[in-house]
Parts: C-alpha cells; structure tokens; sequence
C-alpha cells in the first residue's frame, strides 16, 4: 500500500534575482517526499548521502511519516552537492558546481519493504538507477511516475526510453518533450512520447502550467500568478510530489483524478517557490492548501454560453 | 451603439519555420475587425492604406460589416509593409523589413457617424495618433480598450502613458508588463500598470494564454494547445478583437464577462495562427467556433474537494 519516492536527498547551493542561499537541503527526493506527505503518509525513501547530512532534516521527513529504511548513509563520504544562478527570467539557469560524491557510483538497494509498493515515483536520476530499481520490485506497482530531464536525453537516450517504456505516467517540460519527440507542438510531442509506453505524460511549463494528456483528452492547469517567486529549484519535483501523493491517497488513477493531482500538484509547487529550498513545504498547513486550491479553481473559472445560443 | 477600431490595414511578409508567405494581407486592424465581426456587426474603421491595397479584401471587410467610411486610400501612395521572419519558438522574431508609406504622416480623421461610438479599439498604433482619436470622439465611449507594444515604451513613453491613463482596459504582453512596471512578478506589474489608469489589464502570453486582473480579480485563460500552427502573427490582434467584439455584442462590462471576452479572444486567436495571414478568419463558420469554445471549457474543467473534506 506504500509509495515509494526513488531520488537525491542532497545540498544546493542557489542564487536567484531575489536572493541568495547558503548551501541548504534540496535534491528531488526531498522535495517529493514532503510534498506527497501532505496527502498520503506511507511513503518509503530510496537515495544516498554522506555522513555530512544535517540530521534534524532526516527527522523532520520521519515526522512526517516518511519511511528512510531505504536511504543508504555513507560513512566519510559527502552528499551530492549542486549550486546554480538562475537569470532574470527564472526559466534558464547556469550550474556553477555540480560534486556528484555519493551519487558518482549510487546501487540503489531496495529494502524488502519497500518491494510490493502500489505506487512508485522514479525521480531525476540516471536511468540506469531507475531500471535497477524497476528490477528489484517484486510486482508491478498499480502506478509508475518517471520524472526525468535533456541530459539523460542527451547521454543515456537509449536506458532512458527502457525505463519510459516500463512507466505510466512521465514528467518532463516543454522543451524535453520537443527534444525527445523531435516535434515542435506539444501536441503531437505528447502523441509520439505516449507511443513509447506511458499512459499519460504531464508537460510542464514552469510559470506557464502543466498539460496533462493522455490518448483520448487533454487537461490543462496554470500555475499561480504569485507575488513572490523567490527559487524555482524543486518546482517541478515538488509538483510530482503532490501529484503522485494524491493519486496514492485517493487510489483512483483515473483521467479525472489525474488531473485533480495536477491541481493539487501545481499548488503545491505553487508554495514551494515562495522560499529558498524546501522551507515553505515543512509545517504547511491543510488550511493553506485548502486556501491556495480555492484560488486555483477561481483562477480558471468561468462560465459562458455558445454563440449559437 | 458601434465599435470603432483604430489600427494599421497593411501587407507582411512572413516566414516561419513551418512554412513562409507572399505578400499577404495583415495589420492590426485587419484582423481585430474580422474577429470582432463574427461578434458584432457595427464596426467601423478606422486606417490608412495606399492605392496599391486588394479591393477584395476591402470587399471582405464590408462584407463581414465593417464600415470602411473611415478608412484612407492615399493615391499614389503605398500601404504600409512589414516582412518579419520567426525563430523556431514563434515567440521571437526578427524584423526583415519595414516600409511606412502611408503611415509616415498618418493622421486619423473620424467620420461623424464614428465619434459617438460606444466601444473604441485602439489597436498598436503611435501613441500621438491614438491620443488624436480619443481627442475626436463627441462622448466618452462605453469601453475604450488599448492595445500597444514595447517599441512605444522605448521612444515615446510619456505619450503613452498618456493615452494609458484614457482607456478602460491595455492588453500588453508579459515582458511588456514587466517593462512597463519596472516588475519581474506579473501580479505586481498588473497593479503598477491598473495604478496608471486603466480598470484591468490583459497579459498575454502567446502559446501560454492570458491573464485578466483588475483590482481585485485574476483570471487565466490558457492557449488551446494546437497540433499545427503556422503562423503567429496577428494572434494578439485577433485576440483582442474577439475581446472587444464579444463584449459591444454583450453591452456588459463586468469582470465576469470579461472572463468569457477572454474565452472567446483565446478561442479567435487560435484559429488565426493556425493558417498565414488573416485567411483562417475569413469565412469561418459560427459552429466552429462553438466547437473551439467546448474544447476551452473541457481543456480547463476540474472538479476538485478540498484537502480538509
């Protein structure tokens, strides 16, 4: 009945054109986790760090029911470490330092609970790590999320459409989608990814929103205008996050709830970028989320008749 | 009880990467009156063209409702002409050529049966010649909507300004916005600009829709997500005329039906890029249209329960 959260739990080090951070907790497993915690509490860690890890950020994704028997700790060795200035528009960054340390040879080993899971989310990482983790499951989950990202298109295309071809659903921005399907529109970028195996596939367009789209509809939800947008970095781990929680927690993988997920997603990363790193995803309260959903279904709503009324 | 539209009736000449046009038919008050006309049959424009423009596609024109009383034929003069070739994105381009023509020294001149209208469109124009029709106009109209670009921002600011604090609503893009304001978040630039004058704002964003705020309401509608388009140019134009088209056809000003102005300018706007030129508008039919619109509704529709249920 878990959800099994395969990814790095690792330090970023970020400037934007609002701010600065010190080196502080980031990598995509922890943005997921936190995210998907707040609507489904059986979630199981697959990831590496070093003995250099803050240990008060491990309690905290304990508290918050995340299970970390999977999260291998190597002794004098250190986290992965990336730092990144994003440019004026927040859409493009540069990587400054990228020290993959512990990831540079990660075997992810799979607990023997964690190995009947229903609902598995295959976060960036090296797809190699994502098929030895499919390998290791001792049935098929009811669902499979596989995010992934241009470099992985770039050095591994081949272990990379593998793994697509073993998922249900797989998260990639717009301009992934067009490099994988060497088409321009989106539309029929989804068209040729979906013929490579997943059911569904959600494009997602940072500040411009997320399309969900499967063989028969399309969904679209916007991301919220916000005041404040201080870091991207984890918006769109923490919006698969949220996405996969939900579908956990309700158990209906359906269209229909797919794309309440994105809503839900999409709110969720919607927090996330008003701080520096996963600040703004621990204590959030239901109240806000509640509050930030009310505003996403009265960004969109509208009602209107045909002109042929 | 008409809608007056201000803008250029002019040629382009256009490549995109998905194909390139002759000398076509364009300018922004081309394609705001064909959209506005499969709203409301009172328009009346306003423009300057020289000898050397098709009769046929003035037949057009007349023939969709549009009273051409206000349109100038300089003799042995030439229209104005813009050749323009679009980056593999569609969302930049590079400007091949210009030719002003008759532009150079235009100055509008209003019939009398124009200057009680109750709707004015003023699309991308100079500013000076902008301030020249408002100047004529007998009565305050209904609803005066503003359309405009960043090259006016560049040299001729205050001017612009000006003509921004007259009008009811400004469509401008998101990097517009953000020149204009001085703001990088889209929320604050819309309430600098609303400061400025205008009672709402529409921010397109091209493939990724638009956004509606006035003091105390937002509202997203998203791009329909097409499989071809060919050519983006006049998509804001006709954006707008559907806007205002819809609304002198509703006489209702209000935020809620501005939303479905909105709708209904996104639903325009995807037709018009999904051929060169202004062909795509020109004898669509009303059952079309209908079916682009229920695509809008289902792209965006969700129902969702809150976390706290």
């Amino acid at each position: 009945m878990s959800l099994v959260v395969v990814g790095t739990v690792a330090f970023d080090k970020i400037s934007t054109p609002f701010g600065q951070s010190e080196k502080i907790v980031g990598g995509a497993a922890s943005y997921i986790s936190l995210s998907a915690s707040q609507f489904y509490k059986d979630i199981k860690l697959v990831s590496v760090i070093g003995d250099d890890f803050p240990k008060d950020f491990l309690d905290t994704m304990a508290a918050q029911g995340v299970d970390l028997a999977g999260l291998q700790i190597k002794e004098g060795e250190k986290s992965f470490f990336w730092e990144g200035k994003y440019h004026y528009d927040l859409n493009t960054r540069d990587t400054l330092d990228t020290q993959l340390n512990v990831l540079a040879d990660f075997v992810p080993a799979l607990p023997d609970s964690y190995r009947n899971c229903d609902f598995l989310m295959l976060g960036n990482l090296a797809p190699s790590v994502q098929l030895s983790v499919l390998q290791q499951l001792e049935k098929r989950p009811k669902l499979v999320v596989l995010d992934t990202m241009n470099f992985w298109m770039d050095c591994a295309l081949e272990e990379l459409k593998e793994v697509i071809s073993q998922v249900d659903v797989i998260t990639i921005n717009d301009e992934e989608a067009r490099q994988l399907s060497g088409q321009y529109s989106l539309v029929k970028a989804a068209r040729i990814i979906l013929d490579m195996g997943p059911k569904a596939i959600v494009i997602k367009k940072g500040e411009n929103g997320a399309l969900l789209i499967d063989s028969e509809n399309m969904f679209f939800a916007p991301a919220m205008p916000l005041e404040e947008v201080m870091d991207p970095t984890g918006a769109g781990d923490t919006f698969a996050g949220g996405f996969i929680g939900y579908l956990a927690h309700s158990r209906d993988i359906s269209f229909e709830n797919m794309k309440r997920a994105v809503v839900l997603g999409s709110a969720m990363a919607s927090f996330s970028v008003e701080r520096f790193g996963t600040e703004r995803l621990i204590g959030l309260k239901e109240s806000e989320i509640d509050h930030r959903i009310q505003l996403f279904v009265d960004l969109v709503d509208f009602d209107i008749l045909l002109v042929d009324e």
